[in-house]
């Protein structure tokens, strides 16, 4: 168990963004405090830790705070550097390889995931299922490059790669349940699927994966409050 | 000199993220061939070499290609770690303070800045200029924290967000030029002002920095056929 001094996390328990944090926390066994924050009413401490965006995750250190999930993740891994496993990859070339995809993710994919949930319109959102679908073809490419036939993007164990397409699998399950069309499937996507598995039940992730259900009724209500609001 | 083998920058001379990339070689005094592409007619090694966005800059060194201007950056300062200066801090905090700040200027303030220049309407374009001066105003609070006292927010050096914010400054003169008014200066953001002096002086940076006149000719360029080609 690795050394923890007061670490916390503020999050909020359907964020995929938040997931990050945390499994990374429990990949290198840092005993941390999770606090569950209200977005309707964010705490005072939320709005002081990141004066900028206002936003969760927020991780806590010894007095300093670290915002924006991929920077909380590469932060976790440099603290706690000895702890097993590495999260990045040693080579530099293999390290800026996952950094690219997790960008795609955030900057392209996570766009697509959420338009399927918030577009106006049949078409808007086929088009965003089109994206969303296109971005896993992608990654089940990369899988086979990256993984090197062993069970994760980063090799033996969960990588920073893992994580940032890993946290959004719950999600997925919720837009695969609304749009009734399978996204991960051992048809289309056999190596994510089996990955996606892997993923989910490693005893660093399976604890902190929301309920399925509970996230498709916060999808509904998300949605709802999205469509009714002036764009 | 840090040893080159075989080193290469695709590369379009206006790009402030094409900057980053050079400056940061400049810096680790990596010998490096520049090959200017033709954005209009993307060459075939841009293409096979940046598949998924097919944007410059592309970093290629020793049979590999790196794309994304600050993955750039940070696999330049890993492959040649050994070459002084440091681009990133070595403790943890302040590097996930530095990647703070450049997630923020690509994922708000170039959004801003490209808005004065290509926004429709003299309302959009008031309202980004805000923004891009809000930025401003958080940058010259954030210098003085990171720089302690020094010229650059790496400390003695130019670092990681230094190159972050440092290659938009000539776009900043052209929107200056525009606005007819001005962004950074002595009263309102004292240390900024003299730090884009230090920074354009340096000698990384100096010779890489395009001419102000021939950027503003290409910005009316940039605005006439974006603005001619439906969104």
């Amino acid at each position: 168990m690795a050394e923890s001094s007061d670490v916390k996390v503020l999050g909020s328990w359907p964020s995929p963004f938040v997931l990050r944090a945390r499994i990374a926390l429990h990949l290198k066994s840092v005993n941390y405090e999770y606090v569950e924050e209200n977005l309707e009413s964010k705490s005072e401490l939320l709005l002081k830790s990141n004066p900028v965006h206002k936003k969760v995750p927020v991780l806590l250190h010894g007095g300093n705070s670290i915002s924006e999930s991929l920077i909380i993740v590469q932060y976790i891994e440099e603290v706690w550097s000895s702890a097993a496993p590495s999260i990045l990859p040693s080579n530099p070339y293999e390290r800026a390889i996952s950094r690219f995809w997790a960008a795609y993710v955030d900057d392209k994919w996570f766009n697509a995931l959420r338009a399927t949930l918030l577009a106006e319109g049949e078409e808007a959102k086929k088009a965003a299922l089109a994206q969303v679908e296109e971005g896993l073809a992608l990654f089940e490419e990369e899988y086979e490059k990256l993984s090197k036939g062993k069970p994760f993007f980063g090799g033996d164990e969960i990588g920073y790669l893992d994580i940032a397409i890993g946290c959004f699998l719950v999600w997925i399950q919720v837009i695969e349940k609304f749009s009734e069309m399978k996204l991960i499937d051992e048809a289309n996507t056999p190596r994510l699927f089996q990955w996606a598995d892997g993923f989910s039940s490693h005893v660093a992730v399976k604890d902190v994966l929301p309920d399925v259900e509970a996230l498709a009724q916060f999808g509904l209500k998300l949605r709802a409050k999205f469509l009714k609001t002036p764009q």
